[in-house]
């Protein structure tokens, strides 16, 4: 599996539409034949910041989910609510094996 | 969901053992009432940093995942195996609810 955590700092204000934006995003992402898990967390101690936990059944999966228009919409509409430009670290799994996401 | 994203950076000597440690630890793990998933994966850029995705049903069930056998054995195999202290950073999901672990 390919998988990518994407890290966001969005600016107090922008939260309530930044979780609604994402929701969306997220929802349909998780229809996508080639995403396995698609996860909406926040921090604890900082509910500014969020992680979205993306495993893809491989890399070129990442591509296809950048062309889909519910990607663009969310891209467009969380453009500006960054606090810090977002930022993601790539990983692949160890365990389960790809049968267990 | 009560999630904890435990991000460890292991010596390189010890990178071998640590995977075969950590994936006993993980495949028990996986079988605990309160534990929906504990995934293990390995940072694409730096294969000595990997990250243990803990996603329980509650906070409670973190203590009693400390109490068991296969914890206390990999802490204990583990603990030299450090580049650096390990460190968690704790979540609360958003999507998907509870049932979609």
């Amino acid at each position: 599996m390919f998988i990518a955590h994407v890290f966001l700092h969005i600016k107090p204000e922008c939260i309530d539409a930044f979780i609604q934006a994402t929701e969306n995003n997220a929802s349909n992402s998780r229809l996508e034949a080639g995403i396995a898990r698609f996860d909406f967390i926040q921090q604890q101690d900082d509910p500014s910041r969020f992680v979205l936990v993306e495993v893809y059944q491989s890399e070129d999966d990442v591509g296809r989910h950048k062309e889909t228009e519910h990607y663009a919409t969310w891209r467009d509409a969380v453009h500006d609510m960054m606090a810090e430009p977002r930022y993601s670290i790539k990983f692949n799994n160890i365990s389960p094996d790809g049968s267990g996401w």
